[in-house]
């Protein structure tokens, strides 16, 4: 591809050069979930946006369990969780038997994706997620959003035939005018990058401008959208409802931060040739009116409503979100869709959230760029999914009551794995190893298994209940230096490395201690790609960590008496305290949790395994403690040797 | 008493005059705890300090758990339990049997505050209270500390005739120049108060200048107190220790904030006529090789200091807390003592939390000026408890090992209601019924019960785990328009009104439906007092609130169906849907809590009660659905009529 005339012609004298690894075009929760990495990891990395300030009212607000398990990961999921709603709860509502004209509540459904994580499902407005991203980043102080930035053209010459190290690419930018000031004013900027991030939103100028291309669908829905403070008589305004009237159409709630409520009001779907709608002759009035007409018996009225909007979504995906390994989109530059499912943002922030730390790794030298022919593939088949059940879902939302509307629990069970975010199974690849597993999830909308091949296998009986592929979920275990019970994903955090988790079994057994002093003794030897990696000095350098998990009462434990290169030793800071725990009784008592954490996972209380996360703690690999030379072997394949 | 004359000599121009409601001198936790009720109650109020800055490193830094209640009740406890230590154990050593130049663990003792509490014991340094607090004045924006402004005289003539709503105090005050300028620069400010809080700390101002007499020991005692960083093969050193030697003495080790601990190593008492002990002449290095011999045969090195001082402590009291309900002193004005409690910084946190909203009722005249004489009475007791205490746990630290130091979980047992501060029970009063535990409790260090009397009187078997006077646990409900699990303590924030929670049963009978309606019918009539203090169109406004909590399945309850005083409709924002919650199977499920909140509290759960508590958790009385007389009674003794 050919350099593109700058839309607006300019000298060499205004035009300013420049170089980054990373550059990020778009600053919605796409864009900032990869910066987000970025900082972490600390990249030299940019990240660009055309609009003047962020989004601050309505949008997206739906935030799925996964979601809020990875704010959690870059620690910013404690706002969230405080001003947000919290959604326990999903009622359905049809047209009475007795009379059509009036609704009544047919279900109430315990909301099933709880199960499934440690967070329930919540809803804020978009604006909340953004801030917090952005303090994130202001916090770190890696890079900032710039704004007012408008790309004007781009080139990537031969990005096939270029090295991983140089600057293939090149973005021509103008800063925004402020309004007033002359076009000679105008300030350009020529940036050459290693790696380019799309983040730029449905209608991705990057996804144009890189040859991208679109499936796309004729027709096209229109929903209503309103945030408001209901003053009703209606009994389910606080938690979730889909309802569906005779005669008016169907509506979607939501609870939300505040007082607030969001209505999706489905208002028409266009496409066919002598179709007219158009979305600017619809006013706030229009929504609510036909909102109290499907709520009837009910009254609804808007005590304040701060915010309104006809969205209009097509539906399409692009056919892939990978050019060569350089160029990136992600969010909804690759997957437009409706609101029904509340998917739009959680589905971008997750594909970001696979897609950045292995930017990370292959720009700082610690992975193989291959690494990222596997955000090709796990957020490809993700994508495919979302449209395949949006279809389903949206058509259910327009049709009008019908059985599945009066059984919603039971048709909802199929999109719950999904909606959850959480039931997300990446397919073999260089970094998950097949799984026994793999052929019954086949088919299950949560589960894109069998995308790819992997050299290596789980060992399924050592871990009944961890999946490989899905990402680990969270259990409290007890800190064997100071006793404070913590949830696994307290020390999973997106701070980079990969962990390797020892469960340990019982190590009062002499037999199991030895096993553990002979891995041990493993990762302490340089010859181990594990060892090289670990950097007990530097540990933020570190690409890998060793964490252990037994099953051994803690107070039968001395953590001084096990192996130094479980609890590193740090020149100056003494020994890690936060790297060995016990999975014992007392979590439970504490904290009411039932089960502790070996039966959780379904691994043997006294033999133990290993298990193996990603940055973005999705499994692995399990297997044994012996299995020393396959860990190496697995890290040899995606690690740079170093 | 007369006005003194200024200390340096002033003319009629550089005096500026000024009114405030409250004055608070002192910005120590004490004085910021204060100003944070201010805050809440919208006062007109000022908070000054003579210090250039708030504390930033070392001095107090353990966090009992009700401390940690009072600081979630202002919703600051957040980045306290992200930053802090959590203290799950204590360690007990010992020398050792065979060779007592080396010391051993005796004991591992879990650590009991907890099951008194949600939180368990914390540690973290002054400074992030001091911070956290100043975050909330800043956020709310009522009043801000005023810094360097130094106390020059003070007058307060004729208290006991004047009238509460006139200025009887007045406080001369100057601004501290900025070192370089002259003397005739120096700004002063005359500030006519209603009410004056001394939180001025172990050398108070306030209790010198207003002439509060001091109980005054004549020995004082001499820590070394270091915040290190430490190297070392000893075993429990992020847990909390006590370790006695044979020769050298002994140590009060406690885990902190990120790789820091605290050690407290006893170094001298003195007081005697020959004493010659000289805080000056200690170095850290002294202070450390004290530590290193006591630690043998484990290694002990700094890796980094951050803090360390000589704490000097002087064991006083001062005789009251208050001069006729106008000028208070609270904290660390009114107590001193060793540190080997951890006490300081909680006890004087806990004396303010009970003074701000009495001083705050009072002066916006929703409460009775008499409601101030408990500040005097309740907080007085636990002073005393408090030296008490102290005396007998700072004997066994310096006595050297003993039956004590061996069995150290028996001695501590007597400490923890008050080391726990949720055992701290206050005595009936006029805001305090009578309970028949109260004999029972009598004698407890934790419980200064019998100190008044009252003319009510809880009916304990309705509740037979709740302890008048004592603050009301939290337990997990349901709430029941959104069907989220909260804790009570979530609905009970430090927000300025009483609460009264009607436990009303089992609302699927119709005798316990009938009940209800007949105590909401009684609150819903402005003959009630309570009634006239709800305000549901200024909910901020109001002195009282009213909670549900039923113990029917949740969804076998329409709250709509409710009598509305329940679910109070505001006239621009709808019904309250956030004060009705269920105590049910599915908060225990979710939440893995064991048992409902019915049986926590010994409620009858077909039959209810009603229990009232005080703006700061405290329960005032136990009573039935049909005592509303009662409960209108209890009010008019407190509240204004209006
Ligand atoms: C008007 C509107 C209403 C919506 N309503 C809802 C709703 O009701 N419910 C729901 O679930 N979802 C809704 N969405 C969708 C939801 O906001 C998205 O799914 C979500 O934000 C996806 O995140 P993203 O980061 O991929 O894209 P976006 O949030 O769209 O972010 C893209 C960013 O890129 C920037 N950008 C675009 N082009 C360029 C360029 N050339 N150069 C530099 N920067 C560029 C944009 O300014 C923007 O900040 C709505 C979206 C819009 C636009
Ligand atoms: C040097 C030192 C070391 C300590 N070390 C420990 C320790 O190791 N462990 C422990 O548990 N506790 C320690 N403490 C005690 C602990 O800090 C207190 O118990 C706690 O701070 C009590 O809070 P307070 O608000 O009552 O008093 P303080 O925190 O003392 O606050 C009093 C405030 O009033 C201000 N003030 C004083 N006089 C005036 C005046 N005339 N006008 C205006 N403002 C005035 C002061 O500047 C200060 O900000 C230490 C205290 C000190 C002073």
């Amino acid at each position: 591809m050919k350099l593109e005339l700058p839309s607006s012609s300019s000298t060499a004298e205004d035009q300013h050069t420049s170089y980054t690894d990373l550059l990020i075009v778009g600053a919605g929760p796409a864009g900032l979930t990869v910066a987000a990495w970025a900082s972490r990891y600390g990249l030299k990395a940019r990240i660009i946006d055309d609009k003047e300030t962020q989004v601050h009212e309505g949008r997206a607000d739906g935030l799925h369990p996964r979601t809020i398990e990875i704010l959690d990961s870059f620690g910013i999921a404690t706002p969230i969780l405080k001003y947000g709603a919290s959604i326990r709860e999903i009622c359905s509502w049809n047209p009475s038997d007795d009379d059509d004209s009036r609704i009544e509540r047919t279900q109430r459904i315990r909301d099933m994706e709880m199960d499934l994580s440690r967070f329930a499902q919540g809803a804020i407005k978009q604006g909340y997620i953004e801030g917090a991203f952005l303090d994130l980043l202001k916090d770190e102080g890696v890079l900032q959003v710039e704004r007012n930035v408008v790309t004007e053209s781009i080139s990537h010459d031969d990005l096939q035939e270029r090295k991983h190290g140089e600057y293939a690419i090149t973005l021509n930018v103008a800063y925004r005018n402020k309004s007033g000031s002359s076009d000679t004013d105008v300030r350009r900027e020529r940036i050459h990058a290693k790696y380019l991030v799309g983040a730029d939103g449905a209608h991705s100028w990057v996804r144009k401008h890189c040859g991208f291309e679109l499936n796309k669908n004729r027709t096209q829905k229109h929903f209503g959208v309103i945030d408001i403070v209901p003053r009703t008589n209606f009994p389910d305004v606080r938690v979730s409802c889909v309802i569906h009237s005779a005669r008016h159409g169907s509506i979607m709630t939501l609870p939300r931060e505040g007082r607030l409520i969001r209505c999706y009001v489905q208002l028409a779907e266009t496409g066919g040739e002598e179709d007219t709608f158009d979305d600017k002759e619809v006013s706030f009035e229009d929504i609510i009116s036909k909102a109290q007409k499907i709520f009837s018996p009910y009254k609804l009225e808007s005590g304040e409503c701060e915010w309104w909007s006809v969205y209009t979504v097509d539906h399409q995906i692009a056919k892939t979100n990978s050019l060569h390994n350089r160029i990136f989109i992600t969010g909804d530059a690759v997957h437009a869709h409706t609101p029904t499912m509340g998917a739009g943002m959680n589905v971008s922030i997750q594909d970001s959230y696979n897609l950045g730390w292995k930017l990370a790794m292959v720009i700082k030298g610690l992975a193989k760029p291959e690494l990222l022919d596997t955000y090709r593939d796990e957020r490809h088949k993700v994508a495919e999914t979302l449209l395949d059940l949006d279809q389903e879902m949206s058509q259910f939302f327009v049709q009008g009551p019908c059985d599945n509307s009066k059984n919603y629990d039971e048709f909802r069970k199929k999109f719950t794995p999904f909606l959850s975010g959480t039931g997300v199974i990446y397919g073999p690849s260089m970094i998950r190893a097949e799984d026994d597993n793999d052929e019954q999830v086949n088919g299950d909308s949560g589960s894109p298994a069998k995308s790819g091949r992997s050299k290596f296998r789980s060992t399924k009986s050592l871990a009944r209940n961890i999946l490989t592929g899905q990402r680990l979920n969270s259990h409290i275990v007890v800190n064997q230096a100071d006793a404070s019970p913590r949830h696994i994903h307290d020390f999973m955090k997106s701070t980079g490395p990969w962990r390797i988790f020892i469960f340990a079994g019982d190590l009062t057994i002499a037999g199991q201690r030895k096993r553990l002093e002979a891995i041990a003794g493993h990762f302490s030897d340089p010859k181990s790609i594990v060892c090289r990696h670990l950097k007990p000095n530097e540990p933020e350098e570190a690409a890998v960590e060793i964490l252990t998990i037994h099953s051994a009462p803690r107070v039968e434990i001395e953590l001084l008496d096990l192996p130094e290169v479980l609890h590193p030793f740090h020149e100056k800071l003494g020994y890690d305290y936060w790297k060995v725990f016990a999975s014992e009784a007392s979590a439970k008592e504490r904290e009411g949790d039932s089960e502790d954490a070996y039966s959780r996972f379904g691994i043997d209380s006294q033999h133990g395994c290993v298990v193996i996360c990603r940055p973005d703690q999705h499994v692995s690999l399990v297997c044994d403690m012996e299995d020393v030379d396959m860990i190496d072997e697995f890290f040899e394949q995606v690690l740079v040797s170093s």
